[in-house]
């Protein structure tokens, strides 16, 4: 490989009300860059950087792409060059066409999913010692893209072959087939997660806070706004990943997940943590049973040229609710 | 009224298996202070006495009595006075004939229930400052009864009237009757809630804890001890009482509610909260729906004469699975 | 006894900049109830009545007065007698004379403190659910007085023997001289706090917090706002009360504790905790050493009648800078 | 750079008494792997292989060790080939010499440290998941080593230009000399620190916690164990790096801090932060001030062939108590 992906960085959403949706989102901790009539831009409380999070008024709810961070220009132009020769379709976007950030390239990769790569992006002040503008979950940094596949070991083949990720804990079945599996750059458990399922569709983008007390607050401050209703599931904890967990939908139906709890993944030798499909304690290490929203929604992910909806297919392994998705 | 009552004190449980107890309530970090082949007596970490929870093993499964601590042997005399008068049979456990406690009074209260009064009992060395012996939900201070019982306007009547509770909140339909009232002595929001439906049973026993934390590492220790099936409800926070709860059930399906966030209601002008039975947020302020065993489960209790099950009977104002309990 | 104190109800202080003040109490999570040009009143998140704190503007810096809340009207008229028995200056505050609050009983007590009684105060909106509105400490409520004075016994056997506090712990010296004692009447370890010091004068207000980590996040919120040399000592925890502690001082030097930590003092049979005048422990279970100004210095108290100061004198017993005071 | 080191990841302490040892480990929540009458090895909860932390009994408390995981093998080759060029001492360990390691390379560094590489560790049973096993700190992984040196400019240029490393932020004086500097491989906020100091010498070993209760948790507990005289400095938060940190003495010495509260630091864009030498933020954010022992004792380190001590030499900046380190 010739080019070095870095990080999770930056979500681009399509909501169809920024005022609702930036109650959600304010509510939430995130702190707001920039806006105007038709786009937010937030960060979080750690970011130096413009925005992990870019809200796109739109008629319909939509993904417009997740975005990962790179190194350099080259890398680039390196990620734009193995694409083509991989026979996948790539645009540029210029610096000057997006606000706040360098040029990026856009492919619509090997499970459909419209994804991006940049390297330059603005500065911004971090306010991770502006402890007194902190609230809500405080949300501490983006982590992570989930996303179901039709074709989970195609992507996961793609992910650790051509792109360099490395999988720290994956589900299989009796023929070791897998059927999900988390996926990191940066040493965390994740920057991206495959799951069987219909797809492609983007399940929830996944935000790391600095402790469990955060995630109460969380679920505290939602209710009393009159957003209880937004939290679709958790508290609890995954077996998988050790994510302390609580999921989110935004006033879109987008999902969020704020957690804590995961590790470090630097070393060579750590060797990817196992589950098996039939393990109650995988999904859910305790908390309530998900319900079937959980299972059974997910956002649309768009195409990277016509900005149309990638079509569904349904997934190439059998599909058991309680054991598709984390 | 001639007597005191204090405050919640203990609970008498009838268990089928010892061992099997023993490791669920070690797991919550509750003190043996004595035990036999018989009995296990455990303690809270502030406790200064020798228990606060009583298991005796049994054939079946039972609440032998729920027991409420008054400030002097007098008052036990004035209570069976005032119990006799009201034509509730009454029993006195003489001092010896119940370890570690002096003489009891126990009464068949207005909804069936074995209710006891205690004065004395044995001291025992209080855990609070022995922090490296704390564990699990590091279980504080019995709190609480929360009691089915058939006619809730009785006992809210009866324990308001003649026993000196006051309420601290309570749900009301729109004819005003009460389904569902918090009673306390202590100043807490309560030491019993009575609500509508069959019974007479104990729905479950309260335990405070010192911290939100806590009752999410009790999540935590209990499913890697292979007990997460324990947890029936939970983590979530209720509306009524505001509190942040854990449900679980012992390995006989005696409920225990672990919980923390409520506040002082000592003042006489505190107005009750009323919570209308429609109103979302009472039962759930957020959180997970409850489980169906949640509403239709709880522990049968026992005469005091005879040791037999009290007959159930249906509630009576109409059952309304949301709306009926919190 | 003919009257029935309460608990700690409200402190009235002077402070000399009211936009100094505000930004200080502001910062700890105080909900701002009333203001103009003179006075701020504020209410902690539980309180369901108008002040727990009042700030009046004044040349110097001072205490007006620490008040308790007592069960009914009838209760001052005989607070009122029992201090003329007593030969102590009373006076009182009609309705009206005050805002929010009914007419009031002040009393130069034993020690020379100006104390205050009261029955009745405005209603105002309880905060405690409206978690979008916390921040800073998130103060829950008011707990205690913390004074120091010449002769801790005197106040000791007044408060006991003839306003009916009991005692949770003490410190004594080798001949059994109370050098400190923790006294309430809600069932806290305490409501006042009497110490061995040059006074009378009041070494601190203490409220009280929802968990412990509030009390890392006031730090947090005080640093970040600029405020951080308002901490004088702690975190920290005593052994005497289990008080895990924060000591702050406002912009004119009163003392304010947040804490989090203590434990039901209800039962008769509850033995008071003695600590020796030498235990290490009894002072900073764990924590730095707490520095001189912590020994030295405290907020001066006014005459109830002339607005004066109170003259200092000297402890009777010896002062021990590691010892005398918690 | 033919070499890639990973993160900080172990040491090897020479202690008097492993018993004396044991408890203090014990009780911050170290797993214990593996142990013998001259050796105890312990590892962190999140710790996949064999140990993070050695204690040899020997005669005189040292550091023997601080190592770097690398990729490797051949990193070990390439790190060696750099060394002598550099004209620097180094020594191999074969694989068999130390207990469950395999073969490592040692250097005396350009500060004259001792520093390890090792590429090949024996696995252990994550605990992680094992919460019933969690207790005091519950230590989740080794983070970094801090180093107090003559000339930080020095050792600032060797591990910046030779081997790789990143800085996150540091302290500099008028003169724009570096003070201090946070050097880091794994993309947190260090790896390795050095200090302006007496030495060379290691002030202390860094363990990340999952969450800041963990910090107070483990406060209560060394305290109710009698241990409360091993907390040296806080809990406080830092401006520079913001941890929120608790430094502790072992049984011999040797400094320990425990913290939480660092940030990610993989982008090729993030700017390190400069703190002046004379911000009072950027020792204490918040927290009392630091004790003199802090300053001026730490750890003296050895020779990687004689086993000497290795000689002091002042430091080359001038010296300023409130300052020099963090």
């Amino acid at each position: 490989m010739d080019f070095n992906i870095i990080r999770a960085g930056r979500t681009i959403l399509h909501v169809t009300d920024l005022e609702k949706s930036r109650a959600f989102y304010d509510a939430l901790g995130f702190i707001e860059t920039a806006s105007d009539h038709e786009n937010i831009f937030y960060r979080s409380i750690e970011d130096h950087t413009h925005h992990c999070l870019w809200l796109k008024k739109k008629e319909e709810p939509a993904v417009e792409a997740v975005s990962y961070k790179v190194t350099s220009e080259a890398d680039l132009d390196q990620l734009e060059a193995h694409f083509k020769k991989q026979g996948l379709r790539t645009i540029w976007m210029e610096k000057g066409s997006q606000p706040a950030i360098g040029r990026t390239l856009r492919v619509q990769d090997v499970s459909g999913l419209p994804v991006e790569f940049f390297a330059e992006i603005e500065k911004a002040e971090r306010m991770l010692q502006k402890f007194h503008l902190h609230k809500g979950a405080k949300v501490q940094r983006i982590d992570h893209f989930n996303c179901m596949v039709p074709d989970v070991g195609k992507a996961y083949d793609d992910y650790m072959n051509n792109l360099g990720f490395s999988c720290s804990e994956y589900t299989a079945n009796e023929e070791e087939q897998v059927w999900a599996a988390w996926l990191h750059r940066k040493p965390s458990v994740h920057d991206v997660a495959f799951m069987n399922g219909k797809g492609p569709r983007l399940h929830h983008i996944g935000f790391w806070l600095k402790d469990p007390l955060s995630l109460i607050d969380a679920c505290d401050v939602l209710a009393s706004m009159g957003l209880g209703a937004n939290i679709e599931r958790g508290p609890g904890r995954h077996g998988l990943s050790n994510a302390f967990f609580l999921y989110l939908r935004d006033p879109d139906g987008h999902r969020i997940e704020l957690y804590n709890g995961d590790y470090l993944t630097s070393d060579p030798d750590f060797e990817p943590v196992r589950w098996d499909l039939d393990d109650p304690m995988r999904q859910t290490f305790w908390g309530h049973e998900a319900p079937d929203s959980w299972f059974n929604e997910a956002s649309r992910v768009l195409d990277i040229e016509t900005g149309a909806q990638i079509a569904l297919e349904e997934p190439k392994l059998e599909k058991k609710k309680p054991t598709f998705v984390i």
